[in-house]
C-alpha cells in the first residue's frame, strides 16, 4: 500500500503567486472593461530582441536539416554557451571559474529547487525573510522543516534571517550554531535590496568558517548600477570552496518564457566523506550535481541554447542592455513617485522591484485588495514572501513605461 | 557543518551513456579515419519535419512582438497542446483523461527521474529487469535502496522483476507483499518487448487490488504496429485509480534536442491520510504533482509547445508517421538480418529497438567491445540495464538506413 510524500502536506495553501492570479480572475470577471495594470509577478513584458530572434531562427533551420540536427546535447550543456558565461560573466569580472563548473539547466527556478537534493535530508537551512518561496518550499517538500506555524507564518527548524528596513535589508549572522545550507539573494527578490562586496565577502568568510554552503542566487545581476556591488558571488574571495551560484536568462535577457539557466558548481567545493569500512573519501558536490543532472534532466534545447550565445554577441549585449534600461527607467520612476507620494521605498536603484513600506496599519494582503479594488493594479504582498515582509508590497518594474506611469497616478490619486 | 546526500555514494561509477561514450572516444581517438556507426543512445537523427519547423518559426516570431510575446506560461502547460493531447492520445484510444490532468514538461526523463518525490521515502519500488536506468537511480538517491552488491549488480531492498527470453520479457508478479510504486514501460526500453492489453490489466488489477501505484512509461507508443497492444494504460480498466502515465515527444516525433514531454496524473488516485491530530484526509496526487511541477519548474518554452502542437496537425500526424516508418524500416532490417546470421533476436516489432542474446558465451561488455574493435560498431551492453540483461544487446533503430544496413554487413562479416 503505497504512501504519499507528507511533508507535502505542511504547505499552507497555494503557491503565492497562484493565490494572485485567482484574486485577480475574480476582479476581472466582477469588473468586466476595467483594465488591470498587472505588477506582482516578475514576468518580463518586451519581446526577446532582434539578435536573439535572428539566433533562434538560425537554430530551427539547423534543425530542420539533417546534416545540422542536433539531438541530446551535451549533459552540462553546449561549451558554446558555457565558454561565453565564462568569458562575460566571471573573467571580466575578475572571477575564476572555469566552463566545465558551469552546469545549463531550463532555468533558475529549477535550479534553486533542485538543488537541495544533493545535501543530506537533516541539513540545517537558513533563509532570508522576506524570500522568494521557491528555497524554502523545496527543503520541506524533501523535509528539512517542522510543521508550519500558521500563526506566526513560519516553519520549525528553519532559520529566519530577518531582512528590514532596521537593518538595511542586510541579512546579520544567526545566533547559535551555524546553518549548514545558506540561500542569498542579490540583488534580492523581492526587497530589491544588494549585498555589497564587503557584506557578502563577510558571509562567504563565515562560511568558510562554519561549513557551510552559501546558494547564491544571481538571477538580477544585470540590473545591478552601482559599482561596489558583486556581479557573482565569485568575485568575493574563498567563495570557491563554499557557494554555488545560480544564474538566469529570464530577467537579463527576457527569456521567462524560452526557458535558460545555470548553475555553478566550483570544483573546489569538496568534502570528506566517512564510508561504512571506516575509510575516508573526498566527494566534489560538483560531481554529485553533475550525477543529478544528467540522471534526471536532459538539457536546455539547443535551440534555446543559441539563443542564450546570441545575449553575448555585441549586439545581443547592447539590445538586452536596452532592455534592462528600459525597465529601470521604470524603476527609477515608481521609486520617485511614492516616494513623493509619501511612501517608504526601498530597492529600485540595483534591482527591477521596488519594495514599500504600506500605509499606515495595512497589512500586506489588506494594501493587496485596496490597489486591486480601487486602482485596479496589482502588486505582490509582501508577506507573501515571509512573515517579515508583512506590511511592505512589492511593485515589479518589468511592466511597460506607460503603465507605469498610469499605475503610479492611480495610486498617487488613491491618497492613500 | 552541511553533509552531503550520502545515498548518491550509491551509485556505482558512472551513467550508462557517459560509459560508452567514453570508450567510443577511445576508440575513435586510437583509430583516427575509421567510422563509428553508432546505434547505442537510443537517439534521433532524422531533422525535425517540416510541419514542427513551421511551427517554430512562426512561435519565435511571435517571440519577437510586444503584441504577441509570451512571458511565463501557465503551470501545467498551454491547453493548446493538452487539449491535443486530449483528443489524440486519450479519446482517439477510447482512454478517458482530461485536459487539466496532463502536466507538459521537457521530457519523461525528468519526469520519470522527478515523480518518485510525490511518494513517502520508505515507499518499497519494483523495477523491470533490464530497466531504463533513471527510475532506479532517481529511487537510489532518494534514499529508497539499499546499498549495491556489485558481484550481483543489484541494489538492496528493490524489487526486480526479470525479463527475459524465458518468460517472453513479460513481469510476473512479484512474490509477497506488493511493491508501492511499479515501473512498467512499454514498448520497453530496451527489450523492445510490449505487454499486450491482457497482461497490462492484469498489471492494473493487482495495482489496485494491492494498493500499489504504476508508473507507466509510454515514451515508444508511436512504434506499435500490432492490434492489441495499448498505446496509454488508461486503455485498461481501473487505470485511473492506479496509474500516472510518462509521455514523450522525444521518439514520437524526433524532439531529443528540443525537449517536451507529459506526465498525466488521473483525479482519481487519491490517497486517505491520517493527520498528527487523528483526522484523516484524502488527497489527490494530482495535487501533489502540480505542487511539485509549480514549486521546481516553470514550463517548457512557448515555442516548443507550439512545435509540439505542430505534431498532431494533418501535415505533422503524416510527417511524423514517415519519421516513425523510416527507423521501424531499419529495426526490420536489423530484426530480419540479425535472425539470418543465427542470432536469437527479440523486440524491433512494436519498438525502435532490437534486443539480441549475444553469441556465445560473451558477456554483454565483451560483445560490446567485440563490435566495436572488430566492426567500430557502437550498441548497448544489456548488463547496463540490470542483471538479467546480461548476454543480452540493444540494438537502436535511430540511425540512418544506410547506416543501418553497412552496420549489420559489418556484424555479418565477423561471422561471430
Amino acid at each position: 500500500m503505497y504512501q504519499i510524500n507528507e511533508n507535502y502536506l505542511k504547505l499552507p495553501g497555494s503557491y503565492l503567486f497562484s493565490t494572485i492570479a485567482k484574486k485577480v480572475a475574480a476582479f476581472t470577471d466582477a469588473h468586466q472593461g476595467e483594465r488591470v495594470i498587472r505588477m506582482g509577478i516578475g514576468d518580463v513584458t518586451k519581446p526577446l530582441c532582434p539578435a536573439v530572434i535572428q539566433a533562434l531562427h538560425k537554430a530551427v533551420d539547423e534543425m530542420g536539416e539533417a546534416e545540422t540536427f542536433r539531438g541530446y546535447g551535451p549533459e552540462n550543456g553546449y561549451a558554446f554557451l558555457r565558454d561565453k558565461m565564462v568569458e562575460f560573466d566571471y573573467k571580466a569580472r575578475g572571477a575564476e571559474i572555469r566552463s566545465d563548473e558551469i552546469f545549463i539547466s531550463d532555468g533558475a527556478k529549477s535550479d534553486s529547487g533542485n538543488i537541495q537534493e544533493i545535501f543530506s535530508l537533516d541539513s540545517t537551512v537558513a533563509v532570508c525573510d522576506p524570500v522568494y518561496p521557491v528555497y524554502l518550499d523545496t527543503n520541506v517538500m524533501a523535509g528539512r522543516s517542522g510543521d508550519y506555524d500558521a500563526a506566526k507564518g513560519i516553519y520549525a527548524g528553519i532559520t529566519y534571517l530577518p531582512c528590514t528596513a532596521e537593518n538595511d535589508f542586510t541579512p546579520a549572522f544567526p545566533a547559535g550554531k551555524a546553518p549548514d545550507l545558506i540561500y542569498l539573494c542579490s540583488p534580492n527578490n523581492p526587497t530589491g535590496a544588494v549585498m555589497r562586496k564587503e557584506a557578502l565577502q563577510r558571509w562567504v568568510d563565515y562560511a568558510n568558517e562554519n561549513g557551510s554552503v552559501i546558494l547564491f542566487d544571481a538571477a538580477y545581476e544585470a540590473y545591478i548600477t552601482e559599482a561596489d556591488v558583486p556581479h557573482t558571488i565569485y568575485e568575493c574571495e574563498g567563495a570557491r570552496t563554499c557557494a554555488i551560484e545560480l544564474r538566469s536568462f529570464s530577467k537579463k535577457a527576457g527569456f521567462t518564457g524560452l526557458r535558460l539557466g545555470a548553475t555553478v558548481v566550483p570544483h573546489d567545493l569538496r568534502k570528506k566523506v566517512k564510508r561504512a569500512d571506516g575509510t575516508t573519501e573526498e566527494v566534489e558536490l560538483h560531481a554529485l550535481w553533475s550525477r543529478r543532472h544528467g540522471t534526471k534532466f536532459n538539457g536546455a534545447p539547443y535551440i534555446v541554447q543559441r539563443a542564450g550565445e546570441a545575449v553575448y554577441s555585441a549586439e545581443g549585449q547592447r539590445e538586452t542592455a536596452e532592455q534592462v534600461a528600459y525597465y529601470m527607467r521604470n524603476a527609477h520612476y515608481m521609486y520617485e513617485t511614492l516616494k513623493k507620494a509619501g511612501f517608504s521605498v526601498y530597492g529600485g536603484v540595483n534591482a527591477p522591484y521596488v519594495w514599500v513600506k504600506t500605509p499606515g496599519d495595512m497589512t500586506s494582503w489588506e494594501f493587496f485588495d485596496t490597489l486591486l479594488e480601487k486602482a485596479a493594479v496589482v502588486g505582490t504582498p509582501g508577506s507573501g514572501f515571509g512573515p517579515h515582509g508583512e506590511h511592505y508590497f512589492r511593485f515589479s518594474a518589468f511592466g511597460t513605461y506607460e503603465d507605469t506611469v498610469e499605475a503610479m497616478a492611480r495610486i498617487q490619486a488613491l491618497q492613500l
